[in-house]
This record gives structure tokens, sequence and C-alpha cells, in this order.
């Protein structure tokens, strides 16, 4: 690339280490935020840098938020009674979106996973137990990947969450909505047989 | 989107209007800088300010820089007396980056269109002739788009630099490197054909 422009050289790299972008779409986004400067840059750099200094972990959940504690935690609307336990903050917005939930959140910040050495201490595990003992906790809805760590960790989990006496659910497994049974792994059209229903 | 995490939400928002992003891939974005705050949401933040605050255009040919004049003008190494006409600094970056261009450059900024009211005076037409005049080229690479816009602009500078006594070329035009025919469009096969060359 031209000489001494090295910021936007090192602009362009940057970029293209974001997930989602490659060399040439980074190449296309510095020239769009280079060539609309005000419009575009600066206030990008601003906004990063807010969120920088301002987003932080909520307490209680572990969602992202300002200040100390979320909205969903501090919302009076919420069941108080219900918690939904997911891996992490992408999982918890997708859970949002679906919009049928109305009760609370633990954020776990990972699947417990052997060959990666992480145990039940890197999570946010001992803190579920503790809210499960100390909340008004009645049932825990395990929404976790259905890949081999997330079922590990819903098995480990599920039986600490059991001992506190507390009722412990999964998500559903079918058909995706939409979903063509051609394009179906074996495993899910599988599952979907055994939690057939009645017509 | 969940409560009391405006900035995120603006975040998001923000970055799913970039080129190439959606809200998909935005949302993802916004959750890779946010977990990897030190690691990349900072220096990112600090890039994009460097930049604003640093990256100029180019005084001589409009690429941009840091400070008055770019490398490439500077630079000792490379031709004074060409000079390649381009659209803006995407394509300058792709010449480049093909490596076997040794000269200058002069960035429009854009192309003639009569339909959106682009005259000479709001492209660097002006500075263009300017140069020519003042500076000892002999040779102007027109590398314009294939388009209607970029043929009139071509046209027009053309004539132009002719006038002033300076040898004008278009780049080639026919098969893309590694293009198959049955996929190329009529204009390109009667362009390739009208530039055969003997094997």
């Amino acid at each position: 690339m031209e000489r001494d422009s090295s910021e936007i050289t090192a602009l362009v790299e940057m970029l293209s280490k974001l997930p989602g972008l490659g060399p040439r779409s980074a190449r296309r986004l510095a020239l769009h935020l280079v060539n609309r400067r005000t419009q575009v840059l600066v206030p990008l750099a601003d906004l990063l840098t807010r969120v920088s200094e301002n987003v932080r972990e909520c307490g209680i959940c572990g969602n992202f938020c300002i200040g100390e504690i979320c909205g969903i935690c501090l919302s009076g609307d919420r069941a108080t009674n219900t918690i939904c336990v997911v891996q992490n903050v992408a999982d918890l917005w997708a859970m949002e979106r679906g919009g049928d939930y109305r009760g609370r959140y633990h954020v776990l910040g990972g699947l417990l996973s052997y060959l990666d050495g992480v145990g039940p201490e890197n999570l946010r595990i001992p803190e579920l137990i503790e809210r499960v003992r100390t909340e008004s906790i009645t049932e825990a809805i395990l929404a976790l990947s259905a890949t081999v760590d997330g079922q590990t960790t819903v098995h480990y989990i599920a039986e600490k969450l059991m001992e506190a006496g507390v009722s412990v659910t999964t998500l559903g497994q079918g058909v995706p909505i939409g979903g063509e049974l051609d394009y179906l792994d074996d495993g899910t059209i599988s599952a979907a047989l055994k939690s057939r229903k009645n017509y």
C-alpha cells in the first residue's frame, strides 16, 4: 500500500481482524470512514471511547450495562422467580429478541470444557448457585447450546441446582420454524421425533 | 434489546450502517468489541481518533496522507513525467496493489455527471490542468471506470490535456485474467475482439 499514510494502513489492518471483515471489506470500510470524517468517523471514535469507559458487567447477572446493575435485574416488570442461564450476552440478546421470556438471566461467560481447561470456577457458576440460594428462584431454564460442551455444562449445573431444590428445564429440541426436513441433520430429526406431540 | 445499555444499542445501530455490515454482523461486532475492551475496543477507538485528527488530503494529488504531501508525491523513486488520473483513493490503492505503475497520481474525487450535477469545477480537474502546465508531465493515463460517467470524464479530460500538449492514454479493455468467455458481457467480448493481438 502507499507509503506515509501508516495510520490508514494500521486502520485497515485492525479492521480486517474484526469478525465478519476481510482485507477487502476492511479497505472499503476504512475509506468510507476517512471520506466521511465528521459524519461517521468522529462520531464512531467518540462512541467507542464512551462504550469503553462506561459499559460494565451487571453485578448480578453478567449482562452488559451502564452503572452497577442492568435494566433487566432492576426492572419491576420481570418475574423474579425464574432465571434463564445463558452462555454469553449474545445469547441473552437472542432470547430478548424472541420477546417471550419475562424473567431474569444469568450469564455464565462460557461453557465447561475439559479440553480447554474451563472449570466451574472459571465461569459464573458459583455466583449462580449463590443466587439460587439467596433469591426466591423456583425455576431455572438452562438455555445452552446443543453441543458437547453445552450439554456437559447443562448436566453439571442441573445437578447443583436440583440439590438446591430448584426445578430445572432446558430448551425444547426439534425442527426449527421454517426448517425443511431434507436439510436437517439426523440428530435434530431424531430429537424432534422423540419430542413429538399430539396434533 | 435490553434496556439501560443504550450506548451498546447506539453502537450496534451505528455499526449496522457501515458498508458491508448488517444488523446481525453489527451485533456480533459490538459484542466482540465489548468483550475485548483492552485488546480491541480501546486500541480501535484510539486509532480512529488519531486517523480523524491526522489524516489529510495530499495538497498535490489528493491521496490520503499524514502531513501536507503524500509519500508518493514526495518519493524520489517514482517517475515525475507520468500521471495516472483516478476517480478516488480506493482506485489509487487498487493501482498500487497491482505494483506495476511507478509514476504519480491525481485523484479527481468523483466523475462528471450531468444527472447528479457534478461539473468540472466540483472535481479536482482545474488542479489537474494546472499540474500538467507547471510540472514536466508527458503522459497522462486516464484510469477511470468503463461506465457512462467514467467515459464522459475521460472524454472531457482528454481534450483538455491534449490541448496542453500531453499524450493521453486509457487502460486496455478486454477479457480479465481468469475470466471465462461464457460469463462475460457482450460489450467486453466486443472490446476484447477490437483490441486483439498477434500471438
